[in-house]
Order: structure tokens, then C-alpha cells, then sequence
């Protein structure tokens, strides 16, 4: 499908059907991850793909708060990926640090979204999760100490198949030509 | 086009022809971008687009360094957006505080990809630019002071169509199974 068509179907999932997804289809989306730009072409990123039922309870547990009660949908999600941060070219590194920002979550964000969007036209949903137990993650799938976790995006069937309209700035708000 | 091939098509352009961009690609490249998801909805991204001749061999001059001499390739651009990140939603901000990761530099790799990736389908080619003068960028376009300025990204048409070969990681490098 076309490009904007695809920008305009993904949308963040919260609701799951009881539906395993094919790996045939994991692995269609991994493609277009792997192909994904980065700065210096780094790639400074793994997915570990939770596909076992235990461990995405065990995993889910991990992503919401008792106290903020937010992500709990992540229970019904019947694969997650777990991002991890992986390092950069050296070259990119004393970009990082010279420039005073992290080119490694840029990449993150790129590598992420093509996951999103090859999922969305497989028929898939996704949500990113920025906001969970870092440490408790690690241990549970063993990450290296020092690793980095960034995101983690859950992935499967929609329950609802009605799209939510994209509430979104205005064209005015976020544009301006040759000055700000 | 698929997805896979979309993101097939999208490279890094060092070589643009002497040819202007339409103002309707720009607007449907920026229309891609306004929809592309954000952490906590926040969208914190503007963009100063550089259609002004003049003032993009201005702005090339502040994206490389006389010593280092790369993004030469900058001066030939027929246009430049100069990505401002502007302030997140508070729940977004108290992610990246409390989660200590910056997820407006996620948003921002989101959002620079999903330009990319429009432009690419429309025949376009981009560079992302994380090195450059971000101090003389805020002067020349008057960013105002402490905004940041996480990417600039050049576009226009490529002086040459021949696509390279993708050099990545492999597939079993950057994926695993239920364990890191």
C-alpha cells in the first residue's frame, strides 16, 4: 500500500485477539528492521522476541505499575519485543557525546517504527512501551548488565479492527519555511 | 509500493541533480511526518524547511567543518529541513526523567524516518545529518535560544539513480528468541 495509507493504518494497539502470529510474519518484520538506517550505520540494536506464553506474563509484569496502573493490556499480547541497545560505531559514539545527544535512540526510533509500520501492513498491531521495570527486564531475559533497554514493542492480532482517527498538530503548527 | 521494497529504495543521498523539489512533495512529506505516533501523543518536532538558495548554502556551510570535511555534499541540496525538537507532553518529560532515556530523541528518529520514507516513495533522496553547528543553525534561523536541534535532513533528487547494496548485520546477529 502506499506509504501515507500505511502511516494512516498503524496505530497503537492496546487490545489483542487471543491469536498467535505466524513467524513468518516475525520474521517478515525483523527483515525490515535489519534493513533500517542508523547513524554511521551503526545498527546499535537486538530484538529479543518474547514468543513463550510464561515468559510475556513474566514480561508483562514487568511493564506496568501497581500504583499507575498503565500498560496492563500488555498481558494480552502474544509477542513482545524487547529492544536492546547494542553499541555504536566509534564514529558515532564521539558524535553522541561531541554533539551532546544520543544518536543511538534516534536509531532506536527509526528501527522501531519500521517494526511498527511492517507490522501494520501484515494486518498487525504494535504498541512501544518506554516505561517499565529496566532492571527487572534484564534479568528475566538475561541482558548483559550495562544494556540499555530502550523500548519494547508489543505485537498481535487486533481486537478491534476500528481505526481511531490520529489526533494530531496542525501542518501550520509544525511547519515554517526558511525560518523558525 | 510494499513496505519492504520502500524501505529497500530509501538511501542515504551524497548526489543531488540541479532539479528543484515540488512544493506538493514537500507537503506530502511533511503530511507523513505530522501523523507519525510520538511518545504520550507529544509530537515535539517542528520543521523549518530551507527552500531559500542562498540561505541553504548558508545553512550547508554550518553542517561540516573545515577540518573534518565531511557533508560536503550538503551545498548541493536543493532543500534542507532542520528538525527543532519542541517541549514534550509532561507524562512523556517524566518518562524520560524518571526512565533516564530522552524519548523526544525516539520521537525524532520516528518522525525523520517517516520523511525518509515518503520522500523515498516519491523518487526523493534524504541524508541524516546529526553533525553540524548547532549554535550557527539556531543564529541563521532564529531557533530560539535553547531549543535543540536534534537532525538536519537534506533532500532533493538524486544525480544518481544506481541504489547500492545494503551492507547490514545478519539476521542472527540482531535478533534472539526468549533470551538475550
Amino acid at each position: 500500500m502506499e506509504f501515507l495509507q500505511l502511516v494512516n493504518e498503524r496505530e497503537s494497539t492496546r487490545r489483542y485477539a487471543d491469536r498467535p502470529v505466524e513467524i513468518e510474519k516475525i520474521d517478515a518484520i525483523l527483515e525490515a528492521c535489519r534493513l533500517a538506517p542508523s547513524a554511521c550505520n551503526s545498527q546499535p540494536w537486538k530484538f529479543v522476541m518474547i514468543t513463550d506464553r510464561d515468559l510475556s506474563l513474566e514480561l508483562a509484569n514487568a511493564t506496568f505499575s501497581q500504583v499507575l496502573q498503565f500498560n496492563r493490556f500488555t498481558v494480552q499480547a502474544p509477542v513482545m519485543a524487547v529492544l536492546v541497545m547494542e553499541p555504536a560505531r566509534m564514529l558515532s559514539q564521539i558524535g553522541s557525546t561531541v554533539k551532546d545527544k544520543d544518536l543511538s535512540l534516534i536509531d532506536t526510533g527509526i528501527v522501531a517504527e519500521h517494526f511498527c509500520l511492517a507490522a501494520a501492513e501484515l494486518g498487525l498491531g504494535t504498541c512501544m512501551l518506554g516505561w517499565f521495570n529496566e532492571k527487572k527486564v534484564r534479568q528475566l531475559l538475561h541482558i548483559p548488565k550495562g544494556k540499555r533497554i530502550p523500548l519494547i514493542i508489543t505485537l498481535g492480532y487486533p481486537a478491534d479492527q476500528k481505526k481511531r482517527r490520529k489526533i494530531r498538530k496542525s501542518t501550520e503548527e509544525i511547519r515554517s519555511f526558511n525560518r523558525y
